[in-house]
């Protein structure tokens, strides 16, 4: 038959996330959040690159220290220069280790491709 | 200081799926139905045990076999007995390519859990 003779392009994908317990997830999203502000020092400027309002990066910020029962960023609201953010040792380890894992994940994915033609 | 000896428990995690072209995608969810659908030989009764409306397994369905532009699953409405569905050969490799996918995935990710404490 004709039509069994045909091919369907496929491609494997997926996404992956760290779970911080308690349900916390960190996926791709929040660990940029994490290194915009360990690049800017600032929650504020963090959210803007990312078009993200500053309350809603607040949230993600406070919810992320919650889950993981200790804090990945320190922030210091005003003060002179205007509320001065800092990601600590344990937020910096957990951006190494999303992002190991991240690239782990897309060689995996790479691999799988080579086995994916119907 | 004590708070910097804490370690969080992490666990890696993610989802996986399979793209057969132009924004198709399969995931868990349609393989169960495809699978069930292979073991009932019915649409209707394959619905029923995933608790799922006739309507939204019809309409899976008939996206993925125009994604895939070929059949996956054939159906006969009606007739005697009352409607005989069939997963075709292509629909099969589907199945058995997604589930090798996801247990390489399974694989990945437990491998990946070592690697996880903060």
């Amino acid at each position: 038959m004709a039509v069994a003779k045909k091919t369907i392009q496929l491609k494997p994908g997926g996404r992956v996330w760290i779970n911080t317990g308690e349900g916390g997830l960190v996926g791709k999203g929040r660990i940029e959040l994490l290194e915009k502000i360990e690049e800017l020092g600032s929650i504020r400027q963090a959210a803007l690159s990312m078009e993200m309002s500053y309350r809603h990066a607040w949230q993600l910020i406070d919810e992320m220290n919650q889950h993981a029962h200790m804090p990945l960023v320190i922030s210091n609201r005003g003060g002179k220069g205007g509320g001065h953010a800092t990601v600590t040792d344990k937020g910096k380890e957990l951006i190494k280790l999303f992002n190991s894992f991240s690239n782990s994940f897309q060689k995996f994915i790479d691999k799988q491709s080579e086995k994916f033609k119907l």
